[in-house]
């Protein structure tokens, strides 16, 4: 079975939306990627947590086969994020972000995970995205995600992470602030021209925006009439996407590109049903192939 | 051929987007409408203008076959609108409603018009809306469009349209306020409930979202990188709409209304590629017909 090597976060998040709370839950990029991707093939996962992260919470992703024997338990505290989401909750307001064991964080990638194919290097400081990426051999596909903190503090090193990878999968709001361009269709063929050979652009409750090869394929999410918290989302999604190509040989080609982007929108549309990893925890491949059935008929004739 | 009734507004716009300026332009949502409907239909104008309205602006809708005998010319000036729009153009500013001609306006079909089919009362006053319901004898698919100004002025007269029509057109950030609820896909059922078969949210540069017999129908805008002007984009995309289902003997079934907003989305996103009316007026059905194609790669495996 292929395997995807993923740095990212492994967190708690205090998460506020108009639905209720979740105080010091899971979350973190990694979980949210590795649960996702796990439901098809081999995950490995490199980050940090501090002394207070649960066994029980590293025991959800080993119980879906996940390898974290790259998860590095450093002195201090775990990575700590809390937002808060209101009205149409397209957009979190961070109310507090403490690094603690990230702080001094060096990703070292165990030995055995050196012979990795696919590379998901998740939102996080571009300098650790980069090392990451130059621990692994031979990566036959390798894909990142961003945010707006990244572009306006590190600007130099993400154009080098952006330039080296097949696929950049960002948010709206950051494809337009990364090129300053109106929209996602004018934002897209400027990313591309930036080094990845394709770009996927998230847009939230609208769905998303393939650019590759010239051509775009656009398509909604699935609806979803109650929202209960976004968080998570866009590494769902790249945990369905990612797990696509694994599964395809890192097929790079129009139909699988597709395909891999609906596998991702799929699941993040479970992932905001619920607060925190929890409708990540419940899910199956059999769920997930029933609401692409009925995905379709929402997008035919 | 089939026979399209609208009333709405006929109108000089000031319009001032990223890309420039157009100083009383032409515009209203009649105008918009008839010179998509016309393409495929015949279209029955029933509204107002002013002293100032230029004979060759209503020349520009006989010339497409679209009868203008129940426009009345008041003393006064021509109804006039100013916005503004920034950013993601996704929603305009408004700098001046001037209502002048409108402010006295009581429609009155001509004799002729009131064995038409097919109705569209475009954004005005619930109760103009209503008397030009009353004087259609025997209508087989009347549709609506509103806006918040109404829903925060005329609720009941509002409500009582919405109930009679079979095809709600509405944009998204009015179908969450009449509603109150949080998205497009939880407001839809609410609005199905008010008495329309179908109803179509209208989301910009996202595209559309028919609800219609318990079920969506969700698809993005055609990819447009520079919008110009999006004024006029909603009535355009019902002009669209409108005539699909005249064309085909108002058939209300699940295949043609999803097929009557494709073609309203393919008219909407040629409107928003120039100032006012222009693009309209360059327009033909090929044009239409290419750019579906072209559409149908967008959105397809």
């Amino acid at each position: 079975m292929p395997n995807i090597v993923v740095i990212g976060s492994l967190a708690y998040d205090s998460i506020y939306t108009p639905s209720g709370a979740a105080e010091r839950a899971l979350g973190g990029s990694s979980n949210y990627f590795s649960l996702a991707a796990s439901l098809y093939t081999k995950v490995r996962v490199v980050g940090v947590v501090g002394e207070d992260y649960l066994a029980t919470d590293l025991e959800l992703l080993t119980h879906r086969g996940v390898d974290v024997s790259g998860v590095q338990k450093l002195p201090g505290k775990t990575f700590h994020w809390a937002g808060k989401y209101e009205g149409d909750l397209n957009e979190a307001q961070t109310l507090v972000t403490e690094l603690n064991v990230f702080e001094t964080f060096s990703p070292k990638l165990p030995e055995k995970y050196r012979d990795s194919e696919y590379v998901f290097l998740a939102n996080i400081d571009p300098d650790l995205q980069m090392s990451v990426l130059e621990q692994v051999k031979k990566p036959r596909v390798i894909a990142c995600d961003t945010m707006n903190f990244w572009i306006s503090s590190k600007l130099n090193s993400l154009k080098k992470v952006i330039e080296k990878v097949d696929v950049l999968l960002i948010n709206e709001g950051e494809a337009k602030i990364l090129t300053g361009a109106p929209n996602a269709i004018a934002a897209a063929p400027l990313l591309n021209k930036m080094g990845p050979k394709a770009v996927v652009i998230k847009r939230g409750e609208y769905g998303f925006a393939l650019y590759h090869d010239s051509h775009f394929f656009i398509l909604p999410a699935f609806p979803i009439s109650k929202v209960i918290d976004p968080t998570g989302a866009g590494d769902t999604f790249a945990g369905g996407f990612m797990s696509y190509l694994a599964q395809h040989s890192g097929d790079l080609s129009r139909e699988s590109l597709r395909n891999a982007c609906i596998r991702g929108s799929m699941l993040a549309s479970f992932t905001v049903q619920d607060f925190s990893i929890r409708a990540l925890l419940k899910l199956s491949a059999a769920d997930v192939e029933k609401r692409q059935a009925e995905y379709r008929k929402v997008i035919s004739l």
